[in-house]
């Protein structure tokens, strides 16, 4: 069939189209299928390749000559080893580094949390005010905006371009409106869109100036190092543009070896001015003694400097970039030029983010449910769950095999296109 | 000399003794000795007989087979292998159960940072009232006071008896002032007095009508299966004793493997009614993912059962129970009526209260301080590090050697006489 778009068809092409893409549809329905692309979680071949990191530890001896032990109290921030290798990672100082748990997840709910019950450098805590916002570039990460949702932070959509958030938008918020206190970015392969941020982007947001002293950016780069291909895209230092405007304070970064080692059993990271970090750790010496540094020297003795993060990373590649690629070329095959869906192409992270016809992004999830495959559920790429064009969908492709995400990719196309028919045929 | 109470001493004798007190000091002092008796944590050799755990898990092959996979995201409360251990360690069942990293102290402040944020079981936020009170046994744990310290909690001073809190103390406040909202407790081998809360004591909290619906028991068991010898002490179960008077969501109850494993990379978890289970996940699933389930695999596979856990507890109670005895011996020995010192001798946990004579505590930590002897800073066990009376002295006979304990316990009853003499003397 001749590439057409799908508003031009007459409506007896349209209806013919229609009863074919029903009848194959109903021929994947009569499959049984049960095939999941909602997780964006490693593959357990991604784990796999990891599974030494579970040994290089394995008696008295590793152990016995840190100071302090390794195995004791102490180290509120992380050992010395590990902040070189995210140091490294960051482009920041060791000075700049907090190194924490499993999850940096836990890092930005905590420094949140710390917002509202401490507040921010000596600003007014965040429990006292009647309001507080946050901007969140749209689509977006779930679990950021359900941090905002849990501390009852109202959030504003902003609207993501090619090479970023909407600076003018973002400008305009930040710098006339004193209750809005911070924006979620995931600037490198952004979830889940997986574009990322260009020069001029980190430059505005390096120059803001906010109308709230406690403004701060959340720099999510949890995946500075999750390139696909050799020729990674690179990201501007954040804390180093904004060093250069004098406002060093302004910006907290998070990154994770969550999806570098183990999701379940990385170790969490939180780079920032040195004024920041010393906040932090006001706070926190109340809540904890000090991370698993057990977990931590394991980490610096498999990986042993960013260049051994680098290569393990280009295995990561080599496993997942198939997946990538056969959901990319089933899209354009399928979709392209029929002017009913548009999507990204990353080289990097975790997803693909692929928005529908508008007003069917519900309706493709629900035909995918009924024949058996599981996608994120509609609006989580939304503050509040709201896709009010509703027509984000976030595919993600790394936890199904390669045949499986054949399968479930020509299974969308084919969603996409039905209910795109539905709704221009009313 | 015959052993005569210090205060029935006449002048000459007083200052023939003081002279023969100084003359020893300053042999002491000349020795230029470096000894830490400051620190509640265990000592090298206890960590090497854990050592074994760190090989546990060595391959894939150890985790694979684990459903879901331990490496991978997942498992906001924990692995139910781990539960299963806790649970019988606890006396609870596994729905009364979340598991998480690597510090019962973090999850104290947690749950107190919830409580102030987000509020217990539906009642008003924390944060939001003008005052909140806990009631502090003392002498107490310094890091349970740093909690309240760092939120702003107004905290109460509560006397211990040889059989826990002053019950009549404790229940004037909670049954008649609502804004006393909780109340920190180390029911068994409390740190630092060593003592257990006999079973009245228990049941006595189990029948508290608290004024504050949201007035909760913070039962830290963090000595629970740190017994020195095979009689352990025994506790009563505070959450059945609760049940029993339809009170269970009132006490939260907290223990780890910190001093059973490692204390830098142990295992604890958090006990209670599964509605109050149901609110703290409620929250916590903003937060994390997951905690480390990797590690906690590591201990299921290394302790087993309950068993395991007190078969290992027998292996440090060998350790540390000549140091213990070490340090009780020489008190007994050097300061047994005199009647300038009184002194707890536990069976358990990790420390030893000293009560010297009311007014001479920070001297005698000068006094050892000057000698190279290194205390627990005085009024650490009490609320704002303020003892009234300035005379409790925290013991930490772990971490030394048997054989440097025994010096740095004959120059603490040294110091003690030393500061006793000066202050009856004028």
């Amino acid at each position: 069939m001749e590439k057409v778009s799908y508003k031009n068809l007459a409506r007896e092409q349209a209806t013919a189209v229609r009863a074919e893409l029903e009848k194959k549809y109903a021929e994947y329905v009569a499959q049984g299928l049960k095939l999941d692309m909602s997780r964006g979680k490693p593959a357990p071949d991604q784990l796999d390749i990891c599974d030494d990191l579970l040994s290089v530890i394995s008696a008295g001896s590793d152990v016995a000559d840190t100071t302090p032990d390794v195995r004791n109290y102490g180290g509120l921030d992380g050992i010395p080893e590990m902040k070189e290798i995210f140091a490294e990672m960051l482009g920041v100082s060791t000075k700049e580094i907090i190194v924490g748990g499993n999850a940096s997840l836990t890092m930005m709910f905590d420094m949140i949390s710390r917002s509202v019950t401490h507040g921010v450098l000596g600003n007014t805590t965040w429990c006292k005010l009647s309001e507080v916002k946050f901007l969140c570039p749209v689509p977006g990460y779930d679990r950021h905006f359900g941090i905002c949702e849990c501390f009852g932070i109202k959030m504003i959509p902003i609207a993501m371009t090619e090479a970023g958030p909407d600076m003018d938008e973002v400008k305009k918020y930040v710098e006339n409106d004193a209750s809005v206190k911070g924006i979620w970015c995931v600037p490198k392969y952004s979830n889940p869109s997986g574009i990322t941020y260009s020069d001029d982007v980190v430059r505005a947001f390096a120059a803001l100036n906010p109308a709230a002293p406690d403004f701060r950016i959340f720099w999510d780069n949890a995946y500075c190092v999750h390139d696909l291909y050799e020729e990674g895209d690179k990201l501007l230092n954040i804390l180093e543009e904004c060093r250069k405007n004098g406002k060093e304070d302004m910006v907290y970064i998070f990154a994770s070896t969550s999806k570098i080692s183990f999701p379940g059993a990385g170790v969490a990271v939180m780079a920032m001015s040195e004024a920041n970090i010393a906040a932090a750790k006001k706070v926190m010496t109340y809540q904890m003694i000090g991370p698993d540094k057990i977990n931590q020297l394991r980490h610096v003795k498999y990986y042993k400097n960013l260049d051994g993060i680098m290569a393990h990373m280009r295995k990561h590649a080599a496993l997942i970039a198939p997946k990538f690629e056969i959901v990319l070329e089933t899209l354009e095959r399928e979709l392209a030029g029929l002017d009913i869906a548009d999507w990204t192409a990353p080289r990097g992270g975790y997803f693909i983010s692929l928005d529908v016809m508008n007003g069917t992004a519900k309706r493709v999830h629900k035909l995918m449910a009924d024949a058996g495959v599981v996608m994120t559920g509609c609006g989580a790429t939304f503050p509040y769950g709201n896709d009010p064009q509703d027509r984000n969908l976030r595919i993600a492709p790394t936890y199904p095999s390669v045949e499986e995400l054949k399968i479930a990719s020509e299974l969308l196309c084919l969603c996409t296109k039905l209910a795109a028919l539905e709704k221009i045929m009313g």
